[in-house]
């Protein structure tokens, strides 16, 4: 029976592939790649363009709409997932590609848990890719964690309340998807004297990667969606 | 002026290194690989053999006493600090390779503290590497975070009234190191009614890989070092 492979890409760079994604992504008769807009080229199939044949291989790049919630977005996954069946039900590997790592915060585990469902006979396997946050630490050139430190990863979007305890009991806070937040954050970050054992990365391992560790030259300014914050406590 | 790389190798998979680790390994006349005990092959550096070519290439297979602490411990970082600034004095690029990533718990880290403060005019380019972490999620087919969920990642060393409520308010959380600690882990587990949700995996990428679900049969066994827990919440 033909598997569903999950494949992570890496977070832009297409040097930081692995081998084994390399290997899955070429042989595969059918790539689903994930976008976030209609008109919005998929990231992650510019990652691995140079590995497609699209003589033999069949590209499905549905819209996933990210900003949306509720039914129509649990339509558009159940639609993704459909198609995806189908494909194997005809003999067809898939390979569903995501940026980062499929495993964490991906698009990918939204239909996983849709195919889950559907069809526990399909085999399901997941090739694990660099994500966001290694990434970032790397070009920052930052520990995310020694020995016996503790590592909190979370969504900047929680309230400042919530944000505190955290940032006070871990040795590294990774806020994640901090665009919006920022300013909010910044001053939380101020306020517990965290503000200069801070880094901002955005777009990491795209040529418009920025790292940036004084971190009040961007408030006020307009932020990357794919942007993180690294705390130090 | 010569260049450190600090590679991560990932998990111990050959096929899930990147292709720019492979390219930089390849070309670095010195690699420096660092080993937990005198008489056991280096893991990252078996994992990267494949790629090595010894009649241009120095190994420096450095002993890194992982179990001692304090002076001792200090002095060993130290020496392979010195060896490191010495080859690139000479103009020689120098790869240190770790498993996983260089930024999350590895024996690098230690290394580039020491670097730093000798010789900041050194460059240390980081690569980040398949962390142990992302490839264990992979291996169990469960997910580290999606949408707004939050994750802790912290040594299993912790006592149970700090692991507490870390394990009451994170979505996920990654128990790292558990070998020694695991009956009294589980035992916590229990407490929260959290073990049928919770999966234990060793060696993951090797093929002594290991993935438990039922972590009741673990109980009492001699458990392996290189092995972690991933809760759900």
């Amino acid at each position: 029976m033909a598997v569903i492979y999950a494949i992570g890409v890496g977070p832009g760079d297409p040097e930081l592939l692995t081998r084994k994604a390399e290997r899955i992504i070429s042989q595969c008769p059918v790539i689903c790649a994930p976008t976030g807009a209609a008109d919005a080229a998929s990231y992650a199939l510019s990652i691995v363009e140079h590995l497609l044949d699209r003589s033999r291989q069949e590209v499905i790049s549905r819209v996933f709409p990210m900003m949306k919630k509720g039914p129509e977005l649990e339509a558009a996954w159940d639609e993704v997932a459909q198609e995806v069946i189908e494909r194997i039900d005809k003999g067809e590997d898939v390979a569903f590609i995501t940026i980062g790592d499929p495993c964490l915060y991906s698009t990918f585990l939204y239909i996983y848990r849709i195919i889950r469902a559907k069809r526990a006979d399909i085999t399901v396997e997941i090739i694990p890719g660099i994500s966001s946050i290694n990434a970032s630490a790397a070009a920052a050139g930052i520990s995310l964690g020694i020995a016996g430190e503790r590592i909190a990863i979370l969504p900047a979007t929680y309230e400042n309340h919530e944000l505190r305890n955290t940032l006070q009991e871990f040795d590294t806070v990774v806020l994640m998807k901090v665009s919006r937040a920022f300013d909010r954050v910044y001053g939380l970050l101020v306020e517990l004297g965290l503000e200069s054992s801070s880094v901002f990365i955005r777009r990491v391992g795209s040529p418009q990667q920025e790292v940036v560790f004084d971190l009040s030259t961007l408030v006020g300014r307009e932020l990357d969606y794919l942007s993180m914050l690294i705390v130090k406590g």
